[in-house]
């Protein structure tokens, strides 16, 4: 690193001082003369028949705008096909629902949405609008939703939406070679992002027809999903997306975006969109929780021969990006061991939980935790040290992806980075206290990162230099608030030779900057980063040719 | 035509209903939170010492927010050196000042500025701010101020700012071979631009500190004159350009935006500014009064022999855009004319007038009035039908322009279309009412389209082809309300084969869009429209290539 005098280097971000002068405009911070305020009606039931909805009264009240159930929303379904055929899984459907028809699925689906000149009155409104429901028993374990008579949760006689399954070996003989086998089954729950900003956003229709939403979003792309959903053709829909207070895949999906551009296509005022954190925590995505039934065979010397594993994944209530979180977990059910005979079972189940969806590690963390916990297992029943039974398993370079069988060409430090880390952490400190216990522990993760080659992914940037030798970037690029755009100037500071300082970042806007792709699977530094560099390289060598 | 669809077809501008219902923003119709109201002290005297500036008294006006005169702009002064060596005449400088300083130059001459809460505690802060003058002669006729001891309206010792010269074969000679001789002078006023929309902007630092205008204007790229003026890196300058209510050259200098900068820069807060009718006419740019001795030379059936013509222009109290008005006005002395030896010699000159620069036409007007006057008393004298006589002398291809020598190649209409003009005139009318007057005339004028060649004129657009077949095109081009961008949409749709329903377009915006060079010298249909062309043909082939 040491011929780089700013990549890699502790430097402040671009934008440090907007954000700790409070100057920087989050989703939240913004607002336009004559802003409506939106909220949404979500159902107090997790399962229920919509028996009627009368929107009367809320629409008498004074100040009140717009109410908007199912039947105002123009495509109110969307069936997204998942077509690719991969070696693991086939192809699947996921089904997005805008606002809840025939039944609601989860204890606070959207039902209805108002718009209204005040936040107040538009609680108030919410509380007018009448529903009759059904209740209905629902299913909110996957092991009861997975079984053919169980209450379906959608329109479909089955709650599976996705099965997956990986097979190296033979695991049957592989078990019958092994000194010890262990069984077990781990769970594990819903886990909230809990991102210090909530979902919010801000939607307008500009000059010339164009309906704008500013908005907290990982994937500033969903422009395309929104005008599909009002039936309006993709260039009168635009994004601007904004610096993120976190997003960890919970700003993956869409989130209030459609409402909003409902409310503001229909009543052609702004209309703004924040969440509460109760909303937030009720009704958006989740971790998945996974049943992971494991069975694993090793010899005497700790060296795993087999495994078999169970994965069921609860989806909750609506697909959102499940089966390809499931699909993820499949891979990586193995970790970062090598294990000739593997089976690996997945089902992704829809329950009447709150949906599920991406979230830091996309289907890496859940396995994680089943085969660590093994690992501990056999080293403490084969009484062999628990790094030295992770080393004698662990991949190396030139070794192959236990699930999948995908041989590993670069350089794996996984060996003596787990070597580093346990000497690191000394002697086990004593125990002075009778009512304190220190542990310490070791643990090995394995995760995919970057954009599947089948995805075909790409990005794009525009550099252009001024003519004083200032710098201007645009890139559609998201910023989670991890310093994505910070990055992009780093690297073209670093090619062209100026100070941050002279290097401006325009961002994330679908109308305005070449479109970048989704800040999430961790590929902006690499994608991004790679088309921003390339351009920063094409300026420096026009500029060479020029002054040569 | 006939192969078109779009192009040249009497559709709808795509903005026509923007327009008509009043939802489109112009320059004046958008305002910010916050936001500062600007006003400009203008000085009382067309030539003047500047003693003193005392702005104590308005400083201290509850509701004012800051007063600035010339020693608080960082950089005052802009010296913008013309150094293309033209046949027609040498390099010059042109002296751009904010605010005055030492002296003012003319009556309106900005002096200081202020921004206030509100509009009216601007004006009456204006009031409060205390300037001594001592009254100086000043000059106002350019025939006394282009006389070596005439009164200095700058700081140079003469007022010429620029001369040009052609000529072609010999004067005397054709002089000496004509059968009657016509001297006469000729002299043209003052003209304002009288847009519906008088100069207007607003100013704001957004969340990452640029310095962002959005203004009426014709040229975008003056976000780089902004930046010197301020001693800021380009990058931190932005424009975003609104649709105009009428330019016609008035809007190609920089109006309102240093003023607008200044004051946001000082105050940080969002600033205002748009100049009244009275403030427009009194100071701002308009066309030059020429003063133009003509002495033309011609044989007894009518043919042009010889012209020898004087041209001095007022430049009034600052350069801007004069000398090349003037190098335009030389260049047109002759008109669309074939005259064997011309000679044509112009100055510009600094008067303690109000500043003069593009004007329609660009100094092809003025000349304009002489050489068809002449045409028309030549008629008269030789008693040759007004037509025939301009028959007899006009260009056609082949031919070359008689004060540059250049050898037009390409097609000539111009003797059919006057034949038809005049015969479309039809009999003169009758006079049947005494005091009633009907004239009927023909003229013939020449200027030159585009931009010259030595200029390495470019334009750039970006085309986005969406995924469910609508187009979005980004382009710097700014819109003088004569359709501008209507026209790229246009290009768009007919080489795309989409309705124009399906094409937005993203407009004048240094930072965000391609930059398309100036709207002015009628070069972006030309210039902006093959950018575009080019773009949309790419994506045809790109298309033509995927589906074959």
């Amino acid at each position: 690193m040491s011929e780089f005098k700013i990549v890699g280097k502790p430097i402040p971000r671009h934008d440090a001082w907007s954000k700790v002068t409070g100057d920087l405009k989050y989703a939240d911070d913004f607002s336009l003369p004559g802003m409506l305020f939106a909220k949404v009606l979500r159902s107090k039931y997790p399962a229920a028949k919509i028996i009627s909805i009368d929107t009367e009264k809320a629409e008498q009240l004074d100040g009140v705008q717009a109410v908007l159930t199912a039947k105002d929303v123009p495509h109110n379904e969307t069936v997204t096909k998942f077509g690719q055929s991969t070696e693991v899984g086939k192809g699947f459907e996921g089904l997005y629902r805008v606002l809840a028809e025939k039944k609601v699925r989860f204890m606070g689906e959207a039902v209805a949405l108002v718009a209204a000149e005040t936040e107040e009155i538009a609680e108030k409104a919410l509380d007018l609008i009448e529903v009759k429901y059904e209740p209905l028993p629902g299913v909110f374990d996957p092991l009861e939703a997975i079984k053919p008579d169980a209450y379906p949760v959608g329109e479909n006689n089955t709650n599976i939406i996705g099965e997956f399954g990986c097979h190296q070996g033979d695991t049957e003989k592989g078990f019958s070679q092994a000194d010890i086998i262990i069984e077990d089954t781990y769970k594990v729950p819903f886990v909230d992002h809990v991102y210090l900003e909530p979902e919010a956003g801000i939607s307008w229709i500009d000059d010339y027809g164009i309906l704008t939403i500013r908005v907290s979003t990982q994937v500033i792309e969903h422009f395309r999903d929104v005008a599909d959903v009002l039936g309006l053709p993709h260039n009168k829909v635009r994004y601007i997306g904004t610096i993120m207070g976190g997003g960890f895949g919970g700003k993956e999906d869409i989130t209030v975006e459609t409402y909003l551009a409902l409310l503001t296509w229909k009543t052609k005022k702004p209309v703004r969109l924040v969440y509460t954190r109760e909303e937030s925590i009720l009704c958006h995505s989740k971790r998945h929780p996974f049943v992971m039934k494991y069975k694993v065979g090793a010899k005497k010397d700790g060296k795993l021969v087999a495994l078999d594993a169970e994965l069921i994944s609860d989806a909750g209530a609506y697909p959102y990006l499940s089966p390809w979180v499931t699909l993820y977990a499949t891979v990586n059910a193995a970790g970062p061991y090598c294990i000739p005979n593997v089976k690996v079972k997945a089902h992704c189940v829809l329950t009447n939980n709150t949906f599920t969806s991406a979230n830091r590690g996309f289907g890496a963390p859940q396995p994680n935790v089943a085969y660590e916990s093994i690992m501990d297992e056999l080293s403490h029943k084969l009484n062999i040290d628990p790094l030295e039974i992770r080393r004698r398993n662990c991949l190396t370079t030139g070794k192959a992806l236990s699930t999948t069988g995908q041989v590993f060409k670069t350089y794996i430090a996984l060996p003596e980075v787990a070597e580093k880390a346990w000497k690191a952490l000394g002697e086990p400190a004593g125990h002075k206290d009778e009512n304190r216990k220190i542990g310490r522990g070791l643990a090995i993760g394995l995760m995919s990162y970057g954009r599947m080659t089948f995805l075909h992914d790409s990005s794009r940037c525009y550099v252009r230099l001024e003519s004083d030798g200032s710098v201007l970037i645009r890139s559609g690029i998201p910023d989670l608030g991890g310093g994505q755009i910070s990055l992009l100037c780093q690297i073209v500071a670093e090619e062209l030779g100026v100070p941050m300082s002279q290097v401006k970042i325009y961002h994330s806007d679908t109308a305005l900057t070449p479109l970048a792709g989704t800040t999430t699977a961790t590929r902006q530094t690499y994608m991004s980063g790679n088309a921003t560099l390339k351009a920063a390289r094409e300026i420096r060598k026009r500029v060479l040719n020029k002054a040569a």
